[in-house]
């Protein structure tokens, strides 16, 4: 690859597990020009009939896309998602508003999170220096040593060893155990009590069903659907709903009465029959948020991606999140000449405080987005904030679009966003106060003619409204 | 036994750990006539020379002693523990002051842990329908059928079968491994910065070094030691700090200049030549702090104790949480008929949330302890609260007094002491305001001689200090 590194790093890295970080992390490595294998417990993906588990679409956005453009395959992938440019809210009478993710031009991507992982594979094995191993089953390793006992497909053992093994196995991560068992490794895991469920929205005469450029949300409060497009011109329809919720719908008529109540205008576009039998081909998936600290042990070992912190899907961060630890980690490789020893604890040291903030933010946009988008102060708030990042561009800079259009760490966006809440909210109440007096002055001195208030208040009103996409 | 339950209960009840819950508990199971056994990882500490890890003393409160007195053990531990009134709080200058704990008449009692786990032990193989087995390393369980492998010593293995499986093995429980394994099961480890080393104050002359009724306490803001009396006339002193701190000290005069500059009264009643060594003997010991939910999976496995909800120690409820859980199962029991269906959530239900707050007040205590008690605001806040507990018995009680001689239930103890703060500084604030207008006003109308003020200030100054033992 025309890309690698110059320097002939013969210290080998083990890549454990091959899913969407592993894949990209094993590119990084490659393009270092160190001697990369990835260990993956499931079979070749590429050569899978069927892929189990885990969602269909995922959320490109900034983050991710600079960790694509570092291995050259941002253009790719990009040209293979849908731009979506804003949430489209689907109220209960069936009436359809959108809310901008940010600035005219700013969007993010649904890609497929099956072809994404393919086209990461393909690349990791386009450099000379990596080998890919699927299903190899991790048996035992060991933190002080860097030897690793995995149970090939064929029933044999095999060992290899190690200058650097990077738990990239995901939420429920094989590596993290024995992260556990030792002293003074901080770890929660947290279930939300509210499961999702994937329903397939099919195309109508050869089109799309919806309009293919937006995220479509169904905010029902304690529940809620969202619908991201695919290149086939589906919809993926996620449904999160609580456990207890699921599990009261029991045939085939509750289901069409329940989206009957409150999703009816999904009913004709995913097909009463359709929705009737999908609904019980798997029991709703359970979300759970990972947080943990140090990422390492020692000078051998590293948890990145949903190994090291799971989210909620509710920010749309969890893959971007997984993609930015690799450019974090090659900044710190940098920085530290490559010598594990220091590479390590500094990579915990940075990017800790910066996953925990977005596991965070996810958990907190899981009570946003199904209950705020309903609410006037919401949705007023969302306008002024969007108002104020049109006058003062560099002041005043939305949570979403810090999160999600750039690359500020995590925990800054949190910081900031806390600082410009105060600043905006005593704002609006000097304001309010202000006009309050002000207007009750005015009155007192020459009462008015109302209806000479009307007209301009009419259209004070609708140049705000026009603000909506500022 | 004569309590024995006369319900001929064949159910086989199977407590995995010996240790003060596990040994309790299966007094109390036995109590209930099931067939009851124990399995424990270590040898019997009835034989042991040596024991091991873990505190040496511990602080017994109501909650604890309640829980003794349903198994007839209440008199004969607290015959054998030594109560403790008040905090003495040492401060740099060596000056000395108590802060009681509650009224006249309430304490808590240091009580040996290796000696009070003998007696339970003992007290449990009374029962004709208990066997207690040491030596016994879980290696594999089910939950779904009960039965469970243990290696013995003899190095065989031995198959058990159970109807129902208590997990009292600690903090670093085997049995919520595998809870750990399932589906929304959340879960979550979190090690405090500091570490602690535990040092001997020997008897001068055969008596007490210091006065022996006290749980002393030396607050250092980030860091603190604390001393509770043996029944041998020593003290267990125990250095609480941040690890980073202990590993700056390497050698026996840094020991000593610490000592001198800190805790500087402690050393002539330690010893510098025991100072020197002892500090050495071990490494700083970590604590952790463990939460999850549920505490059962289906009907047939349950934790208690630290391994249900390991806390930090210092609110001095560790073991006083782990036996109400006892008493809290004895209940749910009672309410469902011994129904392990039915128990069992029941129990998740009612005990999670006292628990998790329980924790919290740890935690909370931790900072409390070595910083607020050196803060004036802090000992006026305790003056007010024991004032006001003193004139208002059943509306105002200090969250202490609630948490350590009540059963309230932990979470309704946090609850009150949120809304009793509000009251309070709600009513200091008015006082306050009070104060300064009347005092303003009649300043105002009529300036005072400022002699004739000194002295009733003075009075009433007294009058506040003599209530600090309500």
């Amino acid at each position: 690859m025309e890309q690698m590194n110059s320097r002939s790093n013969k210290k080998k890295v083990a890549v454990v597990g091959g899913g969407l970080v592993g894949a990209l992390n094993a590119c990084f490595f490659a393009k270092r020009g160190f001697d990369v294998e990835v260990f993956e417990t499931r079979e070749d993906i590429r050569q899978a009939k069927i892929v189990k588990g885990r969602s269909i679409n995922l959320a490109l956005s900034h983050r991710g896309r600079q960790a694509l453009k570092h291995v050259g395959m941002e253009e790719k992938i990009v040209s293979q998602g849908i731009p979506m440019q804003a949430r489209m809210i689907h109220s209960q009478d069936g009436k359809q508003s959108p809310i901008p993710y940010g600035k005219k031009g700013q969007y993010i991507l649904s890609v497929d999170r099956a072809n994404l992982n393919k086209q990461l594979l393909t690349a990791a094995e386009t450099y000379p220096n990596t080998k890919l191993n699927f299903d190899y089953k991790l048996q035992d390793w060991s933190a002080e040593t860097g030897q690793m006992t995995f149970v090939r497909s064929d029933g044999l053992e095999e060992q290899i060893k190690a200058d650097l093994i990077v738990g990239c196995d995901g939420a429920f991560s094989a590596i993290r155990k024995q992260f556990l068992r030792r002293s003074r490794f901080n770890y929660s895991q947290t279930y939300i009590p509210h499961g999702y469920m994937e329903l397939t929205m099919p195309p109508i005469n050869g089109e799309f069903a919806m309009k293919p450029n937006y995220l479509h949300i169904w905010p029902r409060n304690t529940f809620m659907m969202i619908a991201l497009p695919n290149l086939d011109k589906t919809f993926t329809c996620t449904l999160f709903m609580p456990f207890e919720e699921f599990e009261k719908i029991t045939t085939g008529n509750e289901v069409i009465e329940f989206f009957q109540k409150y999703f009816s205008d999904a009913i004709p576009l995913i097909g009463v029959d359709t929705l009737k039998r999908d609904y019980f081909r798997l029991p709703a998936q359970a979300m759970v948020s990972v947080k943990c600290t140090p990422y390492h042990i020692g000078d051998k070992c590293v948890l990145m991606g949903d190994a090291a912190h799971a989210v909620v899907p509710f920010y749309g961060q969890g893959m971007n999140a997984g993609f930015e630890d690799c450019i974090v980690f090659e900044e710190v490789m940098e920085q530290f000449n490559e010598d594990f020893s220091a590479v390590l604890p500094e990579y915990t040291r940075v990017r800790v405080p910066d996953d925990h903030a977005v596991a965070d933010l996810a958990m907190y946009n899981y009570v946003e987005m199904r209950a705020h988008v309903n609410s006037r102060w919401f949705l007023f708030r969302k306008r002024v904030d969007n108002l104020l990042h049109f006058l003062m561009p560099r002041t005043i800079i939305p949570l979403y679009t810090m999160v999600t259009f750039t690359r500020t760490r995590y925990h800054e966006c949190v910081e900031r966003w806390q600082w410009q809440n105060k600043v905006i909210n005593y704002g609006l109440l000097v304001s309010a106060t202000g006009l309050v007096l002000g207007g009750s002055y005015l009155l007192i001195k020459n009462p008015p003619d109302i209806n000479k208030l009307i007209i301009p208040a009419e259209k004070m009103w609708n140049r705000l409204m026009a603000l909506r996409t500022p």
